[in-house]
């Protein structure tokens, strides 16, 4: 697996971003260590999502690609597959819930996808998107139970390591634990004492338990802010990918979330989604113990007026 | 005078952060022209302010040093002065007005400046800090009418010019003029052919108005969001220096200057303060005739979560 991610790396090469990674003296003495934060909110659309369409997609046959691909996400996913189908001319269908944010819809239906609208209160996004699958011969592209798509999620830790050295801690969000998985695959690849922490808000903390127990927990509609982790589970190639390669998982509170996002924002002039601020939040706020040079993946950027407004008031 | 900038380069290596070029396709779609933002929000204490206030600071006489330093300001520069002061071990008292935002007094504070606060109403800071700095013996290290606070500005173009190649055109925003002079100077000084842009917002158009008349207009306590502009005119020495290296000047409105805050925010997921974003502004209303390799100041991040929940609100 690590070699896919090498693979990844090389497909994915001019066509992501090679993002930043920014580190503040203020905060390594804050935290007793050096910090180096790997800016995703910097990555193409705004998110590390990129990555892993990208490399899925770039990977199709020319016959798959012609028919085009399908996937269920009304997040940075699947901003992500519409912006790569766009640019490598593939049509691509997003099932979104008919109450997503309308910027979301229009934004994916700006990049040229077909989106389609369900029920969320009546209709499962996975049995509708398996049905017009089916239907029209398109490639699922899952927003991160699938091999293709976590290699690709990998290669920003690949990149990090080269750009700050060997690390001996890397901390990363998870939701459905795409980044995580691949982020741990790689760091072990580079250092494999590297300790790989997964970091989840508490409301959300069904991979915890997952990782804790070893038995798959689920969780619904977790009220949480931090929105890019509010899938019900980890996956079926996810899972034991995590119990394989990640050391421990920590959690954190929702007024720790907006603590750290606050602090970019403040401090490092930079704007990080809930989601993207969740490995910095177990540092600030000591829920590892600290290694001395730390990686922390600050997944994306895609953050709404609304929520950075509740936020500055908090 | 460029010389002066080029050892003032010198004098800040490695004690300034070496700010990074940010590039945008999107960006560039959208103006028409290749754009290469100089983010001087990721400067120490987030605005160029720290590159005078070092140039001059560590210029002095170890006499000078050790009797100490002092300014007026309630904006980056004094916070720039307090936090150099604490660097190179410096005593410094630092003028401000008894309404400044707590926020600025304590950080002043912090950097274990000596804060003076005065009634705005009734006294002028210009008159306080001189008789402190006659009693006292203090060397004064004003905002922005002091060749070595010029020079040091000037040192952010002279590295984007390394970073983004020959430029052809500069845009920096306009408040005392300490930035646009030093800038100017900088690029004419790399290429001589390059066209210097001040930008300043409409609501505090008097450097345009002196360019323009070649005499000296004032203004008293514009109304504009962008703070960091705020100042009652240009200064007997940015003045013709202006007038020399600068080609033209041109001004936005307050809702431009608003849509520039939003677009570094929701598109470059980045923070930057009004008076920081009026280069951008200027661009993205169309009020240059475009060149091919434009540059652009972003001059600082300071921004307070009120301002910033207004804009987010617009």
């Amino acid at each position: 697996m690590f070699n896919h991610i090498i693979n990844a790396r090389k497909r994915l090469k001019g066509h992501a971003n090679h993002t930043p990674v920014m580190t503040s003296g203020t905060l390594n003495k804050l935290v007793g260590a050096d910090i180096y934060l790997k800016c995703e909110n910097f990555q193409k659309m705004g998110a590390f999502k990129f990555r892993g369409a990208y490399n899925s997609i770039s990977k199709l046959t020319n016959i798959e690609k012609s028919k085009g691909v399908i996937t269920y996400s009304s997040g940075n996913h699947g901003q992500a597959v519409a912006l790569v189908g766009k640019m490598l001319k593939v049509e691509t269908t997003i099932i979104m819930p008919r109450n997503a944010p309308a910027t979301k819809l229009a934004a994916a239906k700006g990049y040229g996808a077909i989106v389609i609208e369900y029920n969320p209160e009546t209709q499962s996004r996975e049995d509708i998107a398996l049905k017009i699958q089916e239907e029209q011969s398109l490639t699922m592209i899952p927003p991160f139970d699938h091999t293709d798509v976590i290699a690709g999620q990998g290669t920003a830790t690949l990149e990090l390591f080269d750009q700050a050295g060997p690390l001996d801690m890397l901390l990363t969000p998870c939701g459905g634990g795409g980044l995580l998985s691949g982020c741990a695959i790689a760091a072990k690849g580079k250092n494999p004492d590297c300790k790989v922490i997964g970091v989840e808000p508490a409301l959300a903390d069904d991979a915890c338990k997952s990782f804790k127990t070893r038995m798959l927990h689920t969780i619904k509609n977790p009220e949480t802010i931090a929105d890019g982790t509010r899938t019900t589970s980890l996956g079926k190639i996810t899972f034991p990918l995590i119990l394989e390669n990640v050391d421990d998982m920590v959690s954190v509170s929702e007024k720790q979330i907006i603590q750290a996002v606050q602090f970019l924002f403040f401090r490092m002039k930079i704007v990080v989604e809930p989601s993207g601020a969740l490995g910095l939040a177990a540092l600030l706020n000591k829920k590892v113990v600290l290694r001395k040079k730390i990686g922390v993946i600050l997944s994306g950027g895609n953050i709404d007026a609304e929520t950075m407004r509740l936020i500055l008031k908090s």
